[in-house]
């Protein structure tokens, strides 16, 4: 059994919050400062250029990986850290393409994150040979999948609403087309149990700042199943990725496996702070996670709904089907979350309209899930939210 | 004048250390810890998800980005800050070529990085429509460039013997002969002065953890001359280069200007980090320290040559055609430096034979030369070289 009260006493949250919005930005866990100014002190201060042997910053971007690796099913060797997701997106989507050379369809979802939607459209123009972006309702997706499809950009769960979609069904139909499936775990890993090689994923990309709480900003992951390991080509084909980075070869040749998606010099400092925050994961059962995510989450529904009858639920019902957050819909949701924050009730708002909330166990209990619905049903109730300050934009939403 | 004395102090060096290879990876400045940690403690730790608009995150690629402007001779709002060296050259290059679409030909020399070459490699490949990377020597450069050429790719600073190009000089040219140039100042940012502007480059790239001091794997900067910045398409488009990052739209637009450049989540982590280091520059001349780093240069070839015949320049000996480095060859280049290593005077090795040293004033002075000097004399003149411990080579050289 996972014990969520030592897994929250590693986290540092500040007093008078109630933190719902790890997946966006996770907290900072207690061990991080610490080790980032080791790292920066008796690392960089010290060993200066020799770090990159004596401190094994050259090797960390897969020893990190086989980390990440193990919270979604992924074997040794198979994933690497690294740069952001966007690029992580670029370099699977351009492998995946060249993998599949006769076809020029990529299949997406409009619950997608944008974001992925951008770089996608972005590597299509580049290629300017005739491919096209196909985004339809993510219900829709199953039935889209034929064989026109050249690969599948999907994310596991929907940011706005937390929709999951069946990774393993999906993949087996995108392969039964002939397809190659790309999945965002952005919002899975640390989130919910994910096992990308039972799946037979192909390509799988996320993020290490949200559920895994390794800082704002921090470095993103890939994996890339073992059967294309070797035969994959990442459009961006850097240094770190060359087969003999340091023999200082004119001409570029792909690195063994994973390696080869490592572009430039891995970030050392985030790379202290993401380790350190793995650390919390040590001795958690992503099954144990699930369940109390789920228990959290059908606490808040049930007591939102029973308390603030404006608030629709965006989000599926069935525990089964969503991941790990929780969204309700109104028409004055950023008002209202800017209410909520000003309470130290902290979750997110998404456009047009839905208001956001994680349920990380981690550091996460009933006791604050029963609180943080005391706040919403008062600022619902007594139209807390009816300011002009609260309805003013910030840049970030 | 600069007072070098104040810049040594800003720095915390290991007892017993002549660091000559802040051209690889900078020293830790003193104040880069603490203000690392109150990033995490402070801004993370207790503004969390907040953080982004009150701690200022998500403008910082921009405000940093002039803060190396000026080192640059960039005007402020052409500089941002982000990804690794790189991804802004693939950027950079993609950029390039779509504003010269009626040509094929890179012009790049076998003295740029190699991962410069790799990069370019690797998005020709993945463009796929008859583009050449021709690699030709360092003095080949300004009679190759004629008007076939799409754009040219060069290094201003030679990383294994520091020779200069003449950035005006040959960025004339290829806008004489029809083709954009593409300068990275890896070598050259905080080592010598620099005017994008002036010289009238187009785009230009570099990394921080090098003269900048900015700690390993630091994020990268890229500029984009002011004529470019709203027509440049940069091939990752990423969401913090959309020009309305939380609208959340389906379709890419891109930002305004060099935002657009940005791709993914900001490093912020490591942004704290640069943001310290980039204060050592506050009141530093760039003429200040190119004529220390030359003076310095030259007492160490004089004193070498004049001690260690066996040691051969390969680096220019007229200092204004040189950047911030001095490198010499030996067929035991290698064991060589390990043995200086182990006597506390850091240089680096490149391969196939130099020994390679950098001279940067803000924390190195005369003293440390001449110190140095007496190390490499001993070395050469009794063989300390010869061992097979030094011999053998390591993962990272």
């Amino acid at each position: 059994m996972t014990d969520f009260k030592r897994t929250q006493s590693l986290f540092n949250l500040p007093d008078g919050v109630i933190y719902l919005d790890g997946n966006s930005l996770g907290p900072l866990p207690v061990a991080v400062s610490e080790r980032v100014h080791r790292m920066i002190s008796e690392e960089w201060g010290k060993q200066l250029i020799g770090g990159w042997n004596s401190a094994g910053w050259m090797v960390q971007p897969r020893r990190i990986g086989d980390r990440i690796g193990r919270l979604i099913g992924a074997p040794g060797g198979t994933v690497v850290v690294g740069d952001t997701l966007s690029i992580k997106v670029y370099q699977a989507l351009a492998s995946a393409l060249e993998l599949n050379p006769s076809r020029r369809m990529v299949l997406t979802d409009n619950g997608n994150f944008p974001s992925d939607l951008y770089i996608a459209e972005g590597l299509l123009r580049t290629l300017d040979r005739g491919y096209t972006l196909r985004v339809v309702a993510p219900d829709d997706v199953e039935a889209a999948i034929d064989d026109t499809i050249a690969a599948t950009m999907l994310t596991e769960v929907d940011y706005r609403t937390g929709r999951l979609h069946d990774m393993a069904a999906l993949t087996q139909k995108a392969h039964s087309a002939g397809a190659i499936t790309i999945w965002d775990l952005a919002h899975s890993a640390g989130a919910i149990p994910v096992d990308v090689l039972g799946a037979k994923a192909d390509f799988a990309v996320g993020c290490t700042y949200k559920y895994l709480n390794a800082g704002p900003g921090a470095p993103a992951f890939i994996y890339v199943a073992p059967q294309h390991a070797e035969n994959a080509r990442p459009a961006l084909s850097g240094w770190m990725g060359h087969q003999s980075p340091f023999a200082f070869d004119l001409d570029y040749r792909p690195g063994s496996g994973i390696e080869r998606m490592r572009v430039g010099t891995p970030p050392v400092i985030a790379m202290a702070a993401l380790d350190a925050a793995l650390d919390v994961w040590d001795g958690v059962s992503m099954n144990d996670v699930r369940q109390a995510s789920i228990a959290l989450a059908e606490l808040f529904i049930r007591e939102v709904e029973a308390r603030c009858q404006e608030l629709k639920l965006a989000s599926p019902r069935d525990g089964s089907k969503r991941g790990s957050q929780v969204s309700f819909r109104h028409d004055n949701g950023y008002a209202i979350m800017q209410a909520l924050i000003a309470r130290g009730v902290i979750g997110d708002f998404r456009a047009p309209d839905a208001i956001r909330f994680g349920f990380t166990p981690l550091y996460i209990g009933e006791t604050e899930v029963r609180a943080a619905v005391d706040v919403i049903a008062d600022v619902i109730a007594n139209r807390r939210w009816d300011t002009a300050e609260y309805r003013k934009r910030a840049l970030v939403t």
